[in-house]
Formats: C-alpha cells, sequence, structure tokens
C-alpha cells in the first residue's frame, strides 16, 4: 500500500516534459553532430555492446556505492570475468574489448592484465619468450600486473630500490627489497589477483671498475616477469609479501599492490629481454639501444588520456545541463504575475558562466584529442621504434602538454558541475561522485601535470635555442615550422584577419606560441 | 616470520629525522604560536577531551573507509552513543562537546539532534512547548530532526511544498506532500534514526478574500514538532513514509532522509508557537513580526562555518608540508656530485607556488574568522532580536561573503595539498579523502556559495545607493562609514602609506572595496 507511488513532480517539475521543450527549442540535428563528433563504425560499436551489456545484471550500479571495499572488489571480480565470457561469446575485437570496458564504467581487478601487463609483455619480450608466455596470457591461464612503482619512487623511475643480483653459480637472478621504501606500491591487479608480475628491478651486476677491480653496480632498471602467487592455493610464494595498500580516493575494485622482496629467486629466462639481455654463461650484459620504445609506450598513454577527457567533460557537463534545465529555484524579483513559475536554475548567468564554457570545452578537446591521435599514428608510423628523431620528442612534448592540459580541464570540470547542482550534486543520483572520485587520478598519472609541464617547457626552450643558433637549419616538426616562420617575420608588424578567416586564428595562435617561448 | 618487520625506510627518507631538522631550521616557538591562535583554555580543553577519546577504540579510524555504508551508520550510531556516555561521565558542557565532536572528526547520526534539533526548538518553541519538550530533548528520550528542505526547493524555502491545513473540526493540522517534488529531502538524522523531526510546512489556512469569499491559502512556511516513528518498534506512522536518500559524496555515517506525508494528523500543540500562533477556538492566525530570528540562526550557523575554514585548511597544509619535506624525487640534474641525494619535494618552486599561499590562507582566515566572530557577538548583544536594523544587515552580509569565501578556498586548498602529493594524494594514509569528501558539501550547505555573495552585492548596491541619496545620513555600520570615507574624500587622491604602516593597509582595501562598489 505506497500512496507515494501516484505521486507527480510539480507541475513546473516535469523533467521529460521541459527536456523535450528545450530540444525543441535547438536547431540541432543530433543525428548528425553524433556522426561528425564519432563516426558511424564508432556509434554502431557502441550500441551493439551497450545492447549485451543492458541485459547484465551483473552491470548494474544501483547498490554499488553502498558496498564494503572486499565486496566492491569481489563485484569488480564478477564483473571481470562475465566481461571475459561475452568477449568470447560475442567474438569481441580489441576496440569492442575497449568500448565494452568504457560502457561497464568499472574499472575490474583484471584490468591491468589485459592493459600494462599485456603491453609490456609483447613491448619486452624476446621471441622466444613471447611464443612461451603469450598464449598463457591471451588464455587468462596466468593473470598478470605491473610493478614498476615504489612506496618511495614513482616519476624517478631510476631512483627505483628493488635489486635483482645476477649470480652465476646458480644462474639466477636475486630479488630483493633492501629497504622498506623500496615496497613496490599502487600497482593495479597484484594485491588480490593476479598470478604474476612485470617487476622492474635495479639490474646489479659486478663488472671490473677503471682500476680492474671487480664491483657491484647497477645498469638501470629492468623488468623482469615473476611468479607471484602459488597457482594452486593462491598463497604468495616464499620470499614475498604481497598485499592491498588499503583505501583510496578512487577505483574501489581495483588491488593496488605493495610487494616485497627477500632474496627471491628467479630464472635467468626471467628477464625480459628483447632490448637488453645478459649472457647466461660469460655474464656479458647487452645494453638496450635507447629509451624511444619507453617514449612510445608513454606517448600512446597519454594519448589515450587526452582522448578520454572530452568523453568526461562530456558526462558532466551534460548531467549538469539537463539537471539544471529542469530544476527552478525562485521566481523573478521584478515579476508581477503571481502565477509566474520559478526561474530554470540554468538561466541564472552565475550558473551560465561556470556551465556553457565546460560545454565548449568538451568540443575543444575532442578536436585536440583527434590532433593528438592523429600526431601519434603519424608519427609512429614514419618513425622507427629505435630512432629518436624531431617527430618523436615533438609527440613526446604534445602529449605532455595536452596530457595535463586535458586532465586539468576535465578534474576541474567534473567539481565545477557537480557544484553548480547544489544539494543534489552532493547526492548519489548524479552518477558524478565516482566519476569525480576515479578520474581525480589522472593528473597525477603517466606523468604528474606539473612536472610534464616542465617537460614541454624544456623541449620549448631547446627548440628555440636551436632556431637561434641555426636560423637555417631544416625546421623538422610543426613546432620546428613554427619557430622558424616566427624567426623570419619576427621583425614585420604580426596582421591576422582572425575574424574573416578561421586559419588566421591558428596563423595567430602559433605566432603567439612563438612569441611567448622565444 | 614476517621480515619485513626489521626494513627501514632508505636512509634518505627517515620521516622523523628529517622533519626534526625542518624544525630546527625554524625560528618559530610553536607553544607560543598555539597559544595566541588558540588561546589556553581551547587548549587545555583540546588536551583534556583527546586523552579521554584516544582511550577508546570505537574512534579509531583504522578500518573505516573499507566498511559498507550500512556499517558505516551502525558504527556511527555506536561512537555517538558512546560519546552521550563519555559526555555524562565527565560532565562535558557545550564547549567540551563541541570540541569531542572537531576530534572524534566523523558526524555521528545523532549530530542533528544536537545541533539544528535542539536549537530550532529552543528558539521556536512557546515557553510551554518548552517546558514540555526540553527535558526528552536533553535525555535523548527523544532523537529529532529537522525537516525543512524538499526534493524540490532548497535555497528558496517560501517555495516549499509540503502542505499543513488547519481542521477546526477535530482542532488538528492535517499534513500532506501533495506531490512528489513536496518530499522532504536531505534531511540529517531522519533517515533511520529520528523518533521526532521540526517539521517545515506551508501554512494552510480558510481566510476570507477581498471579496469576503472563503479562500485558502497558505501563510507562509511554519515550523511543526512531529512525532514520525514509533516509540516501540521505531516504524514510520501511519500516514508518513520516510527513509534514507541512499550515497552521497561524504558524510557516509549520517542518515540523511527522504520524507513524505499523506494526510497525516498532528495535534493543534504541534505548531512552535513562539513567534506565531493559531487560536484553537477562532481560528484566528498571529503572524510572526520580522524574520530578524532567521537572520540570527542563519549568521550563527555561517560564522561557525568561517571559523572552522582555517582548520580544515590548517589540517590539508599541515599533512602536505610534512609529507612534501620527507618526500625526496630526482637528484638535481646540475649537480655532479655523484653521491648526492635526490631533491625534498617541497624544494621544487612548482610545490611552493602551490603549498606555500595556503599556509598563509590558514592564518589569513584564523583573523577573519575572529573579526567574524566578533562582529556576530558585538551585533547579537547590542541589537534585540526582533529589530531589523543596520548592524543586523551588515552581519548578514557579512556572514554571507565571509561563508562563501572561506568555504571556496577551503574546499579548494585540500584538493591543491592532495594532488601536490602525487600518487600518495590519493591514496588513504593522508587522511585527507574524507576531509574532502565531507567538506565539499560546504561550499553549498548555509546558502549556495554563488547565491549568497550576491546578497552581499545587494547589500552593497543598496547602500551605496543610500550614501549617494542622502550622503549626510548618520553612518550606523561599519560599511556605511568605510563608504562615507569613500564618499567624503572620493575626489581627493588617495594616499596610503602601506609599506610603512599596517593600519594603512586596512585603510586602502577600505578604499577599495568602497570604490569598487560605488
Amino acid at each position: 500500500m505506497d500512496w507515494s507511488k501516484d505521486l507527480k513532480p510539480a507541475a513546473s517539475a516535469n523533467g521529460a516534459e521541459i527536456l523535450a521543450q528545450e530540444r525543441q527549442r535547438s536547431q540541432i540535428n543530433v543525428d548528425r553532430l553524433s556522426h561528425h563528433l564519432f563516426g558511424s563504425a564508432y556509434l554502431e560499436r557502441q550500441q551493439r555492446i551497450l545492447r549485451i551489456l543492458q541485459r547484465e545484471k551483473i552491470f548494474s550500479k544501483a547498490n554499488q556505492a553502498n558496498l564494503s571495499r572486499p565486496d566492491r572488489y569481489f563485484l569488480g571480480l564478477a564483473r571481470g570475468k562475465r566481461m571475459r565470457q561475452l568477449m568470447d561469446e560475442h567474438t569481441w575485437n580489441d576496440d569492442d574489448l575497449l568500448m565494452a570496458e568504457y560502457l561497464i564504467d568499472d574499472l575490474q581487478p583484471y584490468h591491468l592484465h589485459m592493459s600494462l601487463f599485456a603491453a609490456a609483455m609483447r613491448e619486452q619480450c624476446s621471441e622466444e619468450q613471447r611464443r612461451y608466455w603469450q598464449p598463457k596470457i591471451e588464455s587468462w591461464e596466468i593473470i598478470g600486473a605491473y610493478a614498476q612503482t615504489e612506496l618511495g619512487h614513482g616519476s624517478n623511475v631510476r631512483g627505483i630500490e628493488l635489486e635483482a643480483r645476477w649470480d652465476p653459480s646458480t644462474k639466477e637472478f636475486v630479488l630483493h627489497s633492501p629497504t622498506l621504501t623500496a615496497s613496490k606500491w599502487w600497482n593495479g591487479t597484484l594485491g588480490r589477483t593476479a598470478t604474476h608480475s612485470v617487476v622492474v628491478a635495479q639490474l646489479m651486476l659486478s663488472e671490473r671498475n677503471a682500476q680492474g677491480v671487480m664491483e657491484e653496480r647497477s645498469v638501470g632498471p629492468r623488468p623482469f616477469i615473476v611468479q607471484v602467487r602459488d597457482k594452486a592455493t593462491h598463497q604468495p610464494l616464499d620470499g614475498i609479501i604481497v598485499g592491498d595498500i588499503g583505501p583510496k580516493y578512487g577505483y574501489a575494485p581495483m588491488d593496488n599492490a605493495y610487494m616485497l622482496f627477500c632474496n627471491h629467486r628467479i630464472p635467468h629466462s626471467a628477464l625480459l629481454s628483447r632490448y637488453a639481455s645478459l649472457d647466461p654463461d660469460t655474464g656479458i650484459y647487452t645494453r638496450p639501444k635507447s629509451s624511444s620504445s619507453v617514449y612510445g609506450q608513454l606517448t600512446r598513454g597519454r594519448s589515450v588520456i587526452v582522448m578520454n577527457a572530452r568523453l568526461v567533460i562530456a558526462r558532466a557537463v551534460t548531467v549538469a545541463v539537463r539537471y539544471l534545465a529542469i530544476r527552478r529555484q525562485f521566481r523573478d524579483q521584478d515579476s508581477t504575475d503571481p502565477a509566474s513559475v520559478e526561474t530554470p536554475v540554468l538561466d541564472y548567468s552565475t550558473v551560465q558562466i561556470r556551465i556553457l564554457p565546460l560545454l565548449a570545452t568538451a568540443f575543444a578537446l575532442h578536436y585536440s584529442g583527434s590532433a593528438m591521435r592523429e600526431l601519434y599514428e603519424r608519427t609512429r608510423s614514419s618513425s622507427t621504434l629505435d630512432g629518436d628523431n624531431a617527430q618523436l620528442a615533438e609527440l613526446h612534448s604534445t602529449s605532455a602538454g595536452l596530457k595535463s592540459l586535458a586532465t586539468e580541464l576535465a578534474a576541474n570540470s567534473v567539481e565545477t558541475c557537480r557544484r553548480a547542482m547544489g544539494g543534489h550534486g552532493f547526492g548519489g543520483g548524479t552518477g558524478l561522485i565516482q566519476l569525480n572520485n576515479d578520474y581525480l587520478s589522472k593528473p597525477t598519472v603517466e606523468g604528474d601535470n606539473w612536472m610534464i609541464t616542465q617537460q614541454v617547457a624544456r623541449y620549448l626552450i631547446k627548440k628555440v635555442k636551436e632556431r637561434a643558433e641555426a636560423p637555417g637549419a631544416d625546421a623538422v616538426s610543426r613546432t620546428e615550422q613554427n619557430l622558424q616562420n616566427f624567426w623570419n617575420d619576427r621583425h614585420t608588424q604580426p596582421c591576422f584577419a582572425v575574424l574573416e578567416n578561421d586559419a588566421d586564428i591558428v596563423k595567430a595562435f602559433n605566432w603567439r606560441a612563438s612569441c611567448m617561448v622565444s
């Protein structure tokens, strides 16, 4: 006998009606705009995968915010397992899988197995290693993680403390954490789920120094594939302490790890040796040729983040605009009509100046993201993996700058939208709580925003210096071309018809950017 | 056999040692500064209450972030009960209790009973009502809440939809929610805990209109005391639907409510009638004289928020400064010393420009908060409750402006500190997750920041207009005096010795503020 079931919202607060009216007042063809932004392949994929996922009760968000952290993890495991089953059932390709992950909208504990672990193994394994591991990875016979960051070191990878010491007598590496700060930390999927992990450790070798005396030193951090847990009991192997680091701001279903080693022995084959290898018989070490493959991994990760930022802002702005169009508060104080309804909150200029620029930002970031992806694909196809050339340097700088800009804008936009919604913005109905909590990791991961913008500055200063020192040198990248244009014309009065000609806006922007760094 | 127990942090990351060194380099006498800021009574109270609370395991934060939302509520109930026992045991006064709540650092489900419910009953009850209810409130025989905001109305109290219709035949009021948006919403302590609530509803009376015809209309929102749940079974009474609104950004232990009424009858004595009353025999309604008592409640709430903001910033900055002093990352690239240790993150200028101004802000807000409290106390003691005079208007405007400024600064500062700590800022070890999640309600509650700054603008424009229209009129408030000073001297060239004389900084600020609004 629930008499509240028959209640309707107040006449002036009929959301469906208000939204229909608002939409009728717009000239925009939503279908055409969607196709322009995403293309029909993307939209077809989205609809196809969404239909499949909507049938699965396990992906319902209805109760997840009420769960304990352990239960949130178990729900994540179940969702991950179901997604894997659906992937096999429907023979999803990589793009289908990415779309499914995006639509499920919840990080699953297997995520690092599918992303960073798989990518690192693909990139770092020798041919022989790949043949051995690839089938196990694809079938999920093993679940892998990627353990690089430590309690004491994140951004500065060269500073990590975990040691892998070569023991020529047994032809094994000995993994050892000399300090507490050497503990692996933050490594997703490793806290409870993974059986294996790529583990990055300082490779310690004994070599003859300049005086001809044997001396042990690190030849740099290298990746090893390490079994972490027993396949039958799922208990950590002897000499390994591993567990979940506990509560964090977002990503409740993810088991981020701590991991310590006590003289734990791994075979010679554990060293991933596509780029660097150690001869087990002679002990001779072959160094990696260049660091451009690391560049590649980093820029790919950052490109994905830039592309994703527009979707985050778009979601937050969509929620805010719809709610603020329906929500009314206060009658117009100057109105003399006693029957006047309250003003939609979206009609207040103090709300518009906060929300409408973010709507524009979502579109701006869409095109920035596309440009970033084009740059990435053009550079990757024209550059060899081993060459460290001008295009790669520009790609690295651009991806760093845009990653910082896009994540800063997106993270702040979600919070601006949330606050503009007042009390209901603090409630769980908006869907912005988890979006915000999860997304707030983005200004930090894949290069802290404040740190990597300095890399951009360093790159630009270097390029300006090169122009100044050799003004006639070939301008290989776009950055160099822009600087060259400015350098050539810098004594003329700049003149751009920005109001008449869109291309001139870009020229003016290039001029301004070149001028500011020169 | 936990071999990790003997591990130490890396030599360069010994936190205790680093902090001791940093403190040694400072000339500040911490004791003297503490006494200057807080006074000895406050510090004595803090130490005394802290010692008592530290002995109680129930207040440990160790596991709370792992709990489900229902378990978080049960923990809150247990903490609230224990605090009440300690209050009786140690005969705490009101200030002791506030200190205990601050130190426990977790909202308890009984909070609204002790704060808003108790205050509203104190303020709105007639003498007779007070005699009846006060003992029940003090003994917690009943647990009360305060139900004003609704699903459809927050800031605009006059727009609430719940109706209390006077039935002269039975001499009862009939509470009825005509729509879904009339549902009470957000009301703390009411979702699961309270037995009673102050309920604000439109008082509907039938009165003769200008044409002499009987017509039903609202005479405005009025407070009623309503029993919500059965004392024995704790089930909602007939005609009442009440429950918890579900997940929200922060305040996990609090049971915020929705509540709907279906022709629910309450006695005549339910109308809290200190300021407005209804004669049960004649049906004649006596209106409240002025709204200054509402002003009083509002400004008190906002003063408390302003005083609290400095503590929030201080906590976040303290955590950040300590961590960033210990955390090191990257060696100085220009150093030629191979044994050089990594640079403390706090030494990077990109970190200092974010954190050090917030340290200064904590102190600035301390003095703003003190000034706000003084203004509040001076105004309350010199003004009668019923008079709506110049001082009250200034107090209202100042509290609105400072509430908006202080909460905006504090909320943004917590997030700035969190991001400056990089990865570990995303982790649970900082204590900033719950602080942030809880505090993010503050830019919205007690008057949305964007809305109430417009009240400040309206007040200032009104005051400038008064000066322009009657330049010789008495300047009663400080705002009026400042405007008068500017008005008198506005044609002279302003000249303030801000570098030599601190008082001139204030004069210059007053001049600038007056100039900007004039």
